[in-house]
Protein backbone atom coordinates (compact mmCIF):
# COMPACT_ATOMS: atom_id res chain seq x y z
CA UNK A 1 0.00 0.00 0.00
CA UNK A 2 1.55 3.17 -1.21
CA UNK A 3 0.92 6.77 0.93
CA UNK A 4 1.66 10.37 -0.06
CA UNK A 5 3.08 11.42 3.25
CA UNK A 6 3.17 14.37 4.82
CA UNK A 7 4.92 16.30 7.39
CA UNK A 8 2.15 17.77 9.58
CA UNK A 9 3.79 20.81 10.58
CA UNK A 10 4.49 22.22 7.18
CA UNK A 11 1.04 22.90 5.07
CA UNK A 12 0.14 26.02 3.45
CA UNK A 13 -1.73 25.73 -0.15
CA UNK A 14 -2.71 27.75 -2.97
CA UNK A 15 -6.52 26.39 -3.81
CA UNK A 16 -5.96 25.09 -7.47
CA UNK A 17 -9.45 24.04 -8.08
CA UNK A 18 -12.87 23.20 -5.79
CA UNK A 19 -15.00 20.34 -5.98
CA UNK A 20 -18.79 20.20 -6.60
CA UNK A 21 -20.64 21.70 -3.75
CA UNK A 22 -17.98 23.86 -2.06
CA UNK A 23 -18.65 27.57 -2.05
CA UNK A 24 -16.47 28.49 0.76
CA UNK A 25 -13.22 28.52 -1.33
CA UNK A 26 -12.14 30.55 -4.28
CA UNK A 27 -9.32 29.24 -6.64
CA UNK A 28 -6.31 31.42 -5.75
CA UNK A 29 -7.42 31.55 -1.65
CA UNK A 30 -4.45 31.26 0.49
CA UNK A 31 -5.17 28.18 2.99
CA UNK A 32 -3.60 26.20 5.96
CA UNK A 33 -4.70 22.36 5.45
CA UNK A 34 -5.34 20.95 8.63
CA UNK A 35 -4.72 17.02 9.98
CA UNK A 36 -8.50 17.24 12.00
CA UNK A 37 -10.95 19.69 10.51
CA UNK A 38 -14.27 21.20 11.49
CA UNK A 39 -17.55 20.64 10.66
CA UNK A 40 -19.40 23.04 12.87
CA UNK A 41 -22.22 21.13 13.29
CA UNK A 42 -21.40 18.30 15.77
CA UNK A 43 -21.74 18.18 19.38
CA UNK A 44 -18.17 18.51 19.72
CA UNK A 45 -17.88 21.44 17.29
CA UNK A 46 -21.33 23.20 18.70
CA UNK A 47 -19.10 22.90 22.25
CA UNK A 48 -16.78 25.85 23.45
CA UNK A 49 -15.02 23.52 25.43
CA UNK A 50 -13.90 21.11 22.18
CA UNK A 51 -11.93 20.49 18.92
CA UNK A 52 -12.09 17.18 18.56
CA UNK A 53 -14.81 17.02 15.57
CA UNK A 54 -16.62 13.99 15.31
CA UNK A 55 -16.86 14.13 11.20
CA UNK A 56 -13.65 15.49 10.25
CA UNK A 57 -11.30 13.85 13.08
CA UNK A 58 -8.09 12.49 13.01
CA UNK A 59 -8.49 10.60 9.88
CA UNK A 60 -5.49 7.42 10.30
CA UNK A 61 -6.98 5.15 6.83
CA UNK A 62 -5.61 6.85 4.52
CA UNK A 63 -9.02 7.46 2.83
CA UNK A 64 -11.18 11.03 2.44
CA UNK A 65 -13.70 11.42 5.29
CA UNK A 66 -15.97 12.45 2.85
CA UNK A 67 -16.41 8.69 0.67
CA UNK A 68 -13.49 6.44 2.31
CA UNK A 69 -11.68 6.90 -0.93
CA UNK A 70 -8.60 8.34 -2.11
CA UNK A 71 -8.12 10.56 -4.82
CA UNK A 72 -4.57 9.63 -5.54
CA UNK A 73 -3.34 6.72 -7.73
CA UNK A 74 -0.24 5.13 -9.89
CA UNK A 75 -1.05 3.14 -12.33
CA UNK A 76 -4.51 2.16 -11.64
CA UNK A 77 -3.59 1.32 -7.76
CA UNK A 78 -4.64 3.71 -5.33
CA UNK A 79 -2.22 5.57 -2.90
CA UNK A 80 -3.67 6.74 -0.12
CA UNK A 81 -3.43 9.57 2.18
CA UNK A 82 -1.71 10.78 5.30
CA UNK A 83 -3.66 12.18 8.20
CA UNK A 84 -6.14 13.89 5.49
CA UNK A 85 -3.30 16.23 4.57
CA UNK A 86 -0.66 14.43 2.44
CA UNK A 87 1.44 17.31 2.24
CA UNK A 88 4.84 15.55 0.79
CA UNK A 89 2.60 16.06 -3.20
CA UNK A 90 2.96 18.92 -5.54
CA UNK A 91 -0.51 18.97 -5.58
CA UNK A 92 -3.06 17.27 -2.79
CA UNK A 93 -6.93 16.74 -2.51
CA UNK A 94 -8.47 18.02 0.76
CA UNK A 95 -11.71 17.55 2.24
CA UNK A 96 -13.09 21.88 2.69
CA UNK A 97 -13.28 21.05 6.41
CA UNK A 98 -9.64 20.32 6.58
CA UNK A 99 -8.95 23.66 5.29
CA UNK A 100 -8.56 26.77 6.41
CA UNK A 101 -8.68 30.35 4.38
CA UNK A 102 -6.04 32.75 5.76
CA UNK A 103 -5.03 35.86 4.62
CA UNK A 104 -2.91 36.12 1.07
CA UNK A 105 -0.41 38.31 2.27
CA UNK A 106 0.43 35.97 4.73
CA UNK A 107 4.01 34.40 3.49
CA UNK A 108 3.18 30.36 3.36
CA UNK A 109 6.69 29.58 4.01
CA UNK A 110 6.05 31.13 7.31
CA UNK A 111 2.42 30.48 8.49
CA UNK A 112 2.75 26.82 7.28
CA UNK A 113 3.69 25.94 10.77
CA UNK A 114 0.84 27.25 12.06
CA UNK A 115 -1.14 23.97 10.52
CA UNK A 116 0.60 21.96 13.40
CA UNK A 117 3.80 22.11 15.80
CA UNK A 118 3.07 25.34 16.78
CA UNK A 119 -0.16 25.79 17.05
CA UNK A 120 -0.29 22.46 19.12
CA UNK A 121 2.26 23.97 21.64
CA UNK A 122 1.28 27.61 22.14
CA UNK A 123 -2.81 26.49 22.40
CA UNK A 124 -1.45 23.58 24.89
CA UNK A 125 -0.06 26.62 26.77
CA UNK A 126 -2.85 29.53 26.49
CA UNK A 127 -6.05 27.20 25.87
CA UNK A 128 -5.67 23.51 27.74
CA UNK A 129 -3.09 24.57 30.61
CA UNK A 130 -3.94 28.31 30.77
CA UNK A 131 -0.68 29.00 32.11
CA UNK A 132 -0.83 32.03 34.91
CA UNK A 133 1.95 35.27 34.95
CA UNK A 134 5.03 34.23 37.51
CA UNK A 135 4.33 30.20 37.11
CA UNK A 136 6.66 27.25 37.06
CA UNK A 137 6.65 25.04 33.60
CA UNK A 138 8.63 22.18 32.62
CA UNK A 139 8.52 21.06 28.93
CA UNK A 140 10.22 17.33 28.10
CA UNK A 141 11.18 17.68 24.32
CA UNK A 142 12.06 20.44 22.64
CA UNK A 143 11.16 20.29 18.99
CA UNK A 144 8.95 22.76 17.42
CA UNK A 145 5.66 21.43 19.67
CA UNK A 146 8.02 21.79 23.10
CA UNK A 147 9.48 24.96 21.64
CA UNK A 148 6.01 26.54 21.07
CA UNK A 149 4.89 25.53 24.26
CA UNK A 150 7.89 27.29 25.79
CA UNK A 151 7.31 30.55 23.55
CA UNK A 152 3.46 30.30 24.89
CA UNK A 153 4.48 29.75 28.61
CA UNK A 154 6.92 33.45 28.60
CA UNK A 155 3.94 34.95 26.69
CA UNK A 156 2.25 34.36 29.84
CA UNK A 157 4.51 35.56 31.98
CA UNK A 158 6.04 32.04 33.54
CA UNK A 159 9.13 32.79 35.52
CA UNK A 160 10.80 29.39 35.14
CA UNK A 161 10.13 27.57 31.88
CA UNK A 162 12.72 24.21 32.03
CA UNK A 163 13.40 22.37 29.44
CA UNK A 164 14.20 18.91 29.36
CA UNK A 165 15.71 17.36 26.17
CA UNK A 166 18.62 14.43 25.80
CA UNK A 167 20.24 16.82 23.25
CA UNK A 168 22.51 19.23 24.29
CA UNK A 169 22.26 21.28 21.19
CA UNK A 170 18.75 22.12 22.06
CA UNK A 171 19.92 24.30 24.83
CA UNK A 172 20.54 27.61 22.97
CA UNK A 173 17.79 27.11 20.39
CA UNK A 174 15.89 26.61 23.37
CA UNK A 175 16.70 29.67 25.38
CA UNK A 176 16.05 31.77 22.41
CA UNK A 177 12.65 30.75 22.72
CA UNK A 178 12.03 31.43 26.22
CA UNK A 179 13.50 28.25 28.31
CA UNK A 180 14.86 29.71 31.13
CA UNK A 181 16.51 26.14 32.43
CA UNK A 182 17.59 23.33 30.39
CA UNK A 183 18.20 20.06 31.56
CA UNK A 184 19.31 17.00 30.28
CA UNK A 185 18.55 13.92 31.82
CA UNK A 186 21.64 12.29 31.18
CA UNK A 187 23.47 14.83 32.95
CA UNK A 188 22.19 13.43 36.28
CA UNK A 189 22.65 10.53 38.17
CA UNK A 190 19.18 10.83 40.17
CA UNK A 191 15.70 10.50 37.78
CA UNK A 192 14.98 13.96 36.14
CA UNK A 193 11.65 14.15 38.04
CA UNK A 194 13.71 14.44 41.19
CA UNK A 195 16.06 17.12 40.15
CA UNK A 196 13.17 18.99 38.82
CA UNK A 197 10.98 18.54 42.36
CA UNK A 198 14.23 19.45 44.05
CA UNK A 199 14.90 22.72 42.12
CA UNK A 200 11.19 23.62 42.62
CA UNK A 201 10.89 22.92 45.36
CA UNK A 202 8.39 20.27 45.26
CA UNK A 203 7.43 20.39 41.57
CA UNK A 204 6.58 22.64 38.77
CA UNK A 205 2.98 24.18 38.50
CA UNK A 206 2.31 22.67 34.89
CA UNK A 207 4.77 20.20 33.28
CA UNK A 208 4.56 19.39 28.88
CA UNK A 209 4.94 16.31 27.74
CA UNK A 210 6.02 16.99 24.23
CA UNK A 211 8.17 13.92 23.26
CA UNK A 212 5.42 10.89 22.23
CA UNK A 213 6.25 8.93 25.21
CA UNK A 214 3.90 7.29 27.74
CA UNK A 215 6.65 6.31 30.10
CA UNK A 216 7.55 10.56 29.42
CA UNK A 217 3.83 11.47 30.52
CA UNK A 218 4.41 9.53 33.71
CA UNK A 219 7.25 11.57 34.04
CA UNK A 220 5.63 14.81 33.95
CA UNK A 221 2.99 13.61 36.07
CA UNK A 222 5.90 13.03 38.42
CA UNK A 223 7.60 16.22 37.82
CA UNK A 224 4.81 18.41 38.75
CA UNK A 225 3.62 19.33 42.00
CA UNK A 226 0.86 18.29 44.43
CA UNK A 227 -2.14 20.52 45.11
CA UNK A 228 -2.78 21.96 41.78
CA UNK A 229 0.00 20.48 39.16
CA UNK A 230 -1.04 20.38 35.71
CA UNK A 231 0.27 18.08 33.72
CA UNK A 232 -1.10 18.15 29.63
CA UNK A 233 -0.01 15.27 27.15
CA UNK A 234 0.62 16.29 23.44
CA UNK A 235 2.44 13.57 21.93
CA UNK A 236 0.99 10.67 19.63
CA UNK A 237 3.11 7.77 21.05
CA UNK A 238 4.39 5.60 18.96
CA UNK A 239 5.64 2.76 21.28
CA UNK A 240 3.82 1.90 24.16
CA UNK A 241 0.32 2.99 24.34
CA UNK A 242 -0.50 2.95 27.62
CA UNK A 243 0.02 5.43 30.50
CA UNK A 244 0.21 4.24 34.06
CA UNK A 245 1.05 5.97 37.32
CA UNK A 246 0.75 6.08 41.27
CA UNK A 247 -2.97 6.63 41.56
CA UNK A 248 -1.24 8.52 44.96
CA UNK A 249 -0.22 11.33 42.14
CA UNK A 250 -4.00 12.23 41.84
CA UNK A 251 -5.29 11.86 44.91
CA UNK A 252 -2.61 14.60 46.03
CA UNK A 253 -4.04 16.61 43.79
CA UNK A 254 -2.40 16.55 40.10
CA UNK A 255 -4.37 16.51 36.82
CA UNK A 256 -3.67 15.00 33.17
CA UNK A 257 -4.82 16.42 30.68
CA UNK A 258 -4.36 15.70 26.72
CA UNK A 259 -3.79 18.26 24.53
CA UNK A 260 -5.12 17.98 20.35
CA UNK A 261 -4.00 20.82 18.01
CA UNK A 262 -3.60 23.04 21.05
CA UNK A 263 -7.92 22.95 21.71
CA UNK A 264 -7.69 25.31 18.68
CA UNK A 265 -10.77 24.80 16.24
CA UNK A 266 -9.28 25.28 12.90
CA UNK A 267 -11.08 27.46 11.23
CA UNK A 268 -12.57 29.51 13.76
CA UNK A 269 -9.35 30.42 15.34
CA UNK A 270 -6.37 29.89 12.89
CA UNK A 271 -7.42 32.46 10.98
CA UNK A 272 -6.68 34.94 13.72
CA UNK A 273 -3.49 33.20 14.81
CA UNK A 274 -2.47 34.89 11.37
CA UNK A 275 -3.37 37.66 11.96
CA UNK A 276 -1.47 37.83 14.99
CA UNK A 277 1.55 36.83 13.15
CA UNK A 278 1.29 39.78 10.50
CA UNK A 279 0.57 42.47 13.44
CA UNK A 280 3.78 41.11 15.17
CA UNK A 281 5.98 40.99 12.09
CA UNK A 282 4.83 44.82 11.06
CA UNK A 283 5.33 45.81 14.89
CA UNK A 284 8.86 44.26 15.22
CA UNK A 285 9.65 44.85 11.72
CA UNK A 286 12.25 41.84 11.97
CA UNK A 287 10.25 38.86 10.77
CA UNK A 288 11.88 35.45 12.40
CA UNK A 289 10.32 31.96 11.02
CA UNK A 290 7.53 30.87 12.96
CA UNK A 291 7.44 33.74 15.86
CA UNK A 292 3.54 34.57 16.21
CA UNK A 293 3.39 34.64 19.74
CA UNK B 1 1.99 -3.10 66.62
CA UNK B 2 -2.02 -2.25 68.15
CA UNK B 3 -4.09 0.92 66.65
CA UNK B 4 -6.80 2.57 67.71
CA UNK B 5 -8.70 2.47 64.33
CA UNK B 6 -11.11 5.00 62.75
CA UNK B 7 -14.33 5.00 61.04
CA UNK B 8 -13.16 7.91 59.15
CA UNK B 9 -16.51 9.59 58.05
CA UNK B 10 -17.65 9.36 62.01
CA UNK B 11 -15.74 11.66 63.98
CA UNK B 12 -17.33 14.69 66.15
CA UNK B 13 -16.21 15.40 69.49
CA UNK B 14 -16.33 17.63 72.65
CA UNK B 15 -12.96 18.94 74.18
CA UNK B 16 -12.29 17.50 76.76
CA UNK B 17 -8.77 19.13 77.49
CA UNK B 18 -6.38 21.55 75.88
CA UNK B 19 -2.60 20.47 75.57
CA UNK B 20 0.08 23.39 76.20
CA UNK B 21 0.38 26.25 73.39
CA UNK B 22 -3.14 25.81 72.03
CA UNK B 23 -5.14 28.43 71.55
CA UNK B 24 -7.63 27.81 69.31
CA UNK B 25 -10.21 25.53 72.07
CA UNK B 26 -11.39 25.40 75.11
CA UNK B 27 -12.88 22.37 76.96
CA UNK B 28 -16.51 22.00 75.79
CA UNK B 29 -16.05 23.22 72.36
CA UNK B 30 -17.86 21.07 69.17
CA UNK B 31 -15.01 19.95 66.55
CA UNK B 32 -15.11 18.17 63.99
CA UNK B 33 -11.62 15.64 63.85
CA UNK B 34 -10.05 15.14 59.97
CA UNK B 35 -7.95 12.68 58.57
CA UNK B 36 -5.97 16.12 57.13
CA UNK B 37 -5.45 19.31 58.70
CA UNK B 38 -4.62 22.31 57.88
CA UNK B 39 -1.71 24.75 58.90
CA UNK B 40 -2.87 27.87 57.35
CA UNK B 41 1.15 28.29 56.92
CA UNK B 42 2.53 25.83 53.95
CA UNK B 43 2.69 26.62 50.15
CA UNK B 44 -0.40 24.60 50.37
CA UNK B 45 -2.47 26.10 52.56
CA UNK B 46 -1.34 29.39 51.75
CA UNK B 47 -2.95 28.31 48.10
CA UNK B 48 -7.05 28.72 47.18
CA UNK B 49 -5.71 25.47 44.76
CA UNK B 50 -4.98 23.34 47.31
CA UNK B 51 -6.34 21.49 50.27
CA UNK B 52 -3.68 18.94 50.80
CA UNK B 53 -1.90 20.57 53.25
CA UNK B 54 2.19 19.83 53.26
CA UNK B 55 2.81 19.68 57.52
CA UNK B 56 -0.53 17.71 58.26
CA UNK B 57 -1.59 15.63 55.52
CA UNK B 58 -2.56 11.73 55.43
CA UNK B 59 -0.25 10.53 58.09
CA UNK B 60 -0.18 6.98 57.67
CA UNK B 61 2.29 6.17 59.88
CA UNK B 62 0.14 5.80 63.37
CA UNK B 63 1.85 8.90 65.16
CA UNK B 64 1.09 12.34 66.13
CA UNK B 65 2.11 14.97 63.49
CA UNK B 66 3.93 16.81 65.89
CA UNK B 67 6.72 14.67 67.69
CA UNK B 68 5.93 11.55 65.59
CA UNK B 69 4.80 9.89 69.32
CA UNK B 70 1.81 8.12 70.11
CA UNK B 71 -0.45 9.21 73.22
CA UNK B 72 -2.01 5.72 73.63
CA UNK B 73 -0.68 2.67 75.22
CA UNK B 74 -1.43 -0.42 76.86
CA UNK B 75 0.44 -2.41 79.31
CA UNK B 76 3.54 0.10 78.68
CA UNK B 77 3.43 -0.42 74.98
CA UNK B 78 2.89 2.26 72.25
CA UNK B 79 -0.87 1.84 70.73
CA UNK B 80 -0.56 3.88 67.42
CA UNK B 81 -2.77 5.92 65.92
CA UNK B 82 -5.12 6.10 62.72
CA UNK B 83 -5.06 8.28 60.26
CA UNK B 84 -4.45 11.27 62.50
CA UNK B 85 -7.99 10.73 64.21
CA UNK B 86 -8.49 7.53 66.06
CA UNK B 87 -12.22 7.75 66.46
CA UNK B 88 -12.82 4.19 67.63
CA UNK B 89 -11.98 5.25 70.95
CA UNK B 90 -14.32 7.00 73.87
CA UNK B 91 -11.12 9.65 74.07
CA UNK B 92 -8.54 10.10 71.50
CA UNK B 93 -5.90 13.19 71.43
CA UNK B 94 -5.25 14.66 67.75
CA UNK B 95 -3.17 17.72 66.68
CA UNK B 96 -4.80 20.67 67.06
CA UNK B 97 -4.66 21.08 62.93
CA UNK B 98 -6.85 18.54 62.55
CA UNK B 99 -9.86 19.46 64.68
CA UNK B 100 -12.18 22.05 63.22
CA UNK B 101 -14.42 24.16 66.26
CA UNK B 102 -18.13 24.20 65.18
CA UNK B 103 -21.60 25.44 65.86
CA UNK B 104 -22.00 23.56 69.75
CA UNK B 105 -26.02 23.54 68.43
CA UNK B 106 -25.41 20.87 65.12
CA UNK B 107 -26.18 17.62 65.97
CA UNK B 108 -22.93 15.60 67.12
CA UNK B 109 -24.81 12.19 65.34
CA UNK B 110 -25.37 13.83 62.52
CA UNK B 111 -22.52 16.68 61.21
CA UNK B 112 -19.83 13.34 62.17
CA UNK B 113 -20.32 12.36 58.58
CA UNK B 114 -18.94 15.83 57.26
CA UNK B 115 -15.41 15.07 58.72
CA UNK B 116 -15.31 12.55 55.69
CA UNK B 117 -17.33 10.86 53.52
CA UNK B 118 -20.09 13.36 53.15
CA UNK B 119 -17.63 16.26 52.37
CA UNK B 120 -15.53 14.11 50.27
CA UNK B 121 -18.73 13.93 47.95
CA UNK B 122 -20.14 17.12 47.83
CA UNK B 123 -16.70 18.91 47.25
CA UNK B 124 -15.79 16.22 44.48
CA UNK B 125 -19.16 17.08 42.75
CA UNK B 126 -18.55 20.83 43.26
CA UNK B 127 -15.04 22.28 44.29
CA UNK B 128 -13.30 19.40 41.96
CA UNK B 129 -15.42 18.93 38.82
CA UNK B 130 -17.69 22.16 39.40
CA UNK B 131 -20.56 20.10 37.86
CA UNK B 132 -22.57 22.59 35.36
CA UNK B 133 -26.71 22.33 34.96
CA UNK B 134 -27.89 20.29 32.77
CA UNK B 135 -24.95 17.39 32.66
CA UNK B 136 -24.51 13.94 32.14
CA UNK B 137 -22.74 12.19 35.54
CA UNK B 138 -21.63 8.67 35.95
CA UNK B 139 -21.24 7.61 39.83
CA UNK B 140 -19.46 4.33 40.44
CA UNK B 141 -20.03 3.30 43.43
CA UNK B 142 -23.05 3.89 45.49
CA UNK B 143 -21.32 4.32 49.33
CA UNK B 144 -21.42 7.63 50.98
CA UNK B 145 -19.02 9.06 48.76
CA UNK B 146 -21.02 8.47 46.03
CA UNK B 147 -24.27 8.96 46.98
CA UNK B 148 -23.26 12.60 48.62
CA UNK B 149 -21.62 12.86 44.93
CA UNK B 150 -24.88 11.87 43.25
CA UNK B 151 -26.59 14.98 46.24
CA UNK B 152 -23.97 17.72 44.87
CA UNK B 153 -25.02 16.67 41.36
CA UNK B 154 -28.67 17.05 41.67
CA UNK B 155 -28.01 20.31 43.54
CA UNK B 156 -26.36 21.93 40.93
CA UNK B 157 -28.99 20.64 38.34
CA UNK B 158 -27.42 17.57 36.27
CA UNK B 159 -29.78 16.07 34.01
CA UNK B 160 -28.56 12.59 34.43
CA UNK B 161 -27.07 11.19 36.89
CA UNK B 162 -26.26 7.48 36.60
CA UNK B 163 -25.27 5.52 39.53
CA UNK B 164 -23.06 2.40 39.58
CA UNK B 165 -22.50 -0.96 41.67
CA UNK B 166 -23.28 -4.35 41.43
CA UNK B 167 -25.17 -4.42 44.46
CA UNK B 168 -28.76 -4.29 43.65
CA UNK B 169 -30.06 -3.32 47.02
CA UNK B 170 -28.48 0.14 46.66
CA UNK B 171 -31.08 1.11 43.30
CA UNK B 172 -33.68 3.07 45.44
CA UNK B 173 -31.47 4.15 48.06
CA UNK B 174 -29.55 6.10 45.27
CA UNK B 175 -32.65 7.12 43.86
CA UNK B 176 -33.28 9.34 47.34
CA UNK B 177 -29.93 10.62 46.88
CA UNK B 178 -30.78 11.93 43.42
CA UNK B 179 -29.37 9.10 41.27
CA UNK B 180 -31.67 8.94 37.86
CA UNK B 181 -30.44 6.20 36.39
CA UNK B 182 -28.97 2.55 38.40
CA UNK B 183 -27.06 0.43 36.14
CA UNK B 184 -25.66 -2.82 37.70
CA UNK B 185 -22.89 -4.33 35.68
CA UNK B 186 -23.77 -7.95 35.59
CA UNK B 187 -27.20 -7.20 34.45
CA UNK B 188 -25.39 -6.32 31.29
CA UNK B 189 -23.14 -8.98 28.60
CA UNK B 190 -21.04 -6.03 27.28
CA UNK B 191 -18.91 -3.68 29.65
CA UNK B 192 -20.09 -1.27 31.92
CA UNK B 193 -18.09 1.72 29.99
CA UNK B 194 -20.32 0.76 26.40
CA UNK B 195 -23.44 0.70 28.03
CA UNK B 196 -22.89 4.12 29.20
CA UNK B 197 -21.51 5.31 25.98
CA UNK B 198 -24.48 4.07 24.21
CA UNK B 199 -27.17 5.22 26.72
CA UNK B 200 -25.38 9.06 26.62
CA UNK B 201 -24.31 9.09 22.98
CA UNK B 202 -20.46 9.01 23.54
CA UNK B 203 -20.14 9.40 27.41
CA UNK B 204 -20.89 11.56 30.03
CA UNK B 205 -19.76 15.11 31.06
CA UNK B 206 -18.80 13.92 34.08
CA UNK B 207 -17.72 10.40 35.69
CA UNK B 208 -16.53 9.62 39.40
CA UNK B 209 -15.00 6.70 40.57
CA UNK B 210 -15.76 6.49 44.46
CA UNK B 211 -14.51 2.45 44.78
CA UNK B 212 -11.11 2.52 45.46
CA UNK B 213 -10.13 0.47 42.76
CA UNK B 214 -7.31 1.43 40.02
CA UNK B 215 -9.26 -0.75 37.13
CA UNK B 216 -12.60 1.45 37.83
CA UNK B 217 -10.28 4.59 37.09
CA UNK B 218 -9.79 3.73 33.93
CA UNK B 219 -13.17 2.62 32.98
CA UNK B 220 -14.41 6.09 34.78
CA UNK B 221 -12.02 7.38 31.81
CA UNK B 222 -13.26 5.49 29.41
CA UNK B 223 -17.24 6.58 30.11
CA UNK B 224 -16.96 9.77 29.90
CA UNK B 225 -16.94 11.98 26.70
CA UNK B 226 -14.41 13.20 24.25
CA UNK B 227 -13.80 16.29 23.83
CA UNK B 228 -14.26 17.66 27.54
CA UNK B 229 -15.17 14.63 29.90
CA UNK B 230 -13.48 14.63 33.20
CA UNK B 231 -12.69 11.80 35.40
CA UNK B 232 -12.42 12.59 38.96
CA UNK B 233 -10.83 9.67 41.27
CA UNK B 234 -11.86 9.74 45.14
CA UNK B 235 -11.16 6.63 46.42
CA UNK B 236 -7.92 4.88 48.01
CA UNK B 237 -7.61 1.82 45.82
CA UNK B 238 -6.21 -0.89 48.08
CA UNK B 239 -5.24 -3.48 45.59
CA UNK B 240 -3.10 -2.76 42.74
CA UNK B 241 -1.57 1.08 43.05
CA UNK B 242 -1.12 1.81 38.91
CA UNK B 243 -3.26 3.71 37.12
CA UNK B 244 -3.37 2.71 33.31
CA UNK B 245 -5.02 4.24 30.36
CA UNK B 246 -4.81 4.42 26.72
CA UNK B 247 -2.98 7.53 26.05
CA UNK B 248 -5.66 8.23 23.38
CA UNK B 249 -8.33 8.90 26.38
CA UNK B 250 -6.27 12.30 26.91
CA UNK B 251 -5.61 12.94 23.50
CA UNK B 252 -9.34 12.97 22.18
CA UNK B 253 -10.14 15.68 25.54
CA UNK B 254 -10.51 13.79 28.54
CA UNK B 255 -9.11 14.86 31.92
CA UNK B 256 -8.10 12.66 34.62
CA UNK B 257 -8.03 14.48 38.23
CA UNK B 258 -7.90 13.56 42.32
CA UNK B 259 -9.83 14.33 44.90
CA UNK B 260 -8.78 14.46 48.27
CA UNK B 261 -11.80 15.53 50.63
CA UNK B 262 -13.62 16.90 48.43
CA UNK B 263 -10.91 19.47 47.60
CA UNK B 264 -12.34 21.50 51.10
CA UNK B 265 -10.10 23.24 53.85
CA UNK B 266 -10.72 21.37 56.78
CA UNK B 267 -10.53 24.90 59.12
CA UNK B 268 -11.60 27.18 56.47
CA UNK B 269 -14.85 25.72 54.82
CA UNK B 270 -16.21 22.97 57.47
CA UNK B 271 -17.81 25.58 59.83
CA UNK B 272 -19.93 26.98 57.33
CA UNK B 273 -20.79 23.56 55.69
CA UNK B 274 -21.95 22.61 59.23
CA UNK B 275 -24.20 26.17 59.14
CA UNK B 276 -25.42 24.90 55.61
CA UNK B 277 -26.76 21.63 57.43
CA UNK B 278 -28.12 23.70 60.21
CA UNK B 279 -29.86 26.23 58.12
CA UNK B 280 -31.65 23.38 55.92
CA UNK B 281 -32.42 21.67 58.80
CA UNK B 282 -34.55 24.93 59.96
CA UNK B 283 -36.13 25.98 56.54
CA UNK B 284 -36.92 22.04 56.27
CA UNK B 285 -38.35 21.07 59.64
CA UNK B 286 -37.42 17.75 58.75
CA UNK B 287 -33.81 16.69 59.38
CA UNK B 288 -32.83 13.90 57.32
CA UNK B 289 -29.36 12.05 58.39
CA UNK B 290 -26.77 13.88 56.31
CA UNK B 291 -28.18 15.40 54.20
CA UNK B 292 -26.32 19.32 54.09
CA UNK B 293 -27.02 20.29 50.26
Amino acid sequence: MHFVLSHWPQCCRIVESVGPGVTEFNEGDHVLTVFIGECKTCRQCKSDKSNTCEVLGLERRGVMHSDQQTRFSIKGKPVYHYCAVSSFSEYTVVHSGCAVKVSSIAPLEKICLLSCGLSAGLGAAWNVADISKGSTVVIFGLGTVGLSVAQGAKVRGASRIIGVDTNPEKCEKAKAFGVTEFLNPNDNNEPVQQVIKRITDGGADYSFECIGDTGMITTALQSCCDGWGLAVTLGVPKLKPEVAAHYGLFLSGRTLKGSLFGGWKPKTDLPSLVNRYLKKVRNTRKPSCGNCA
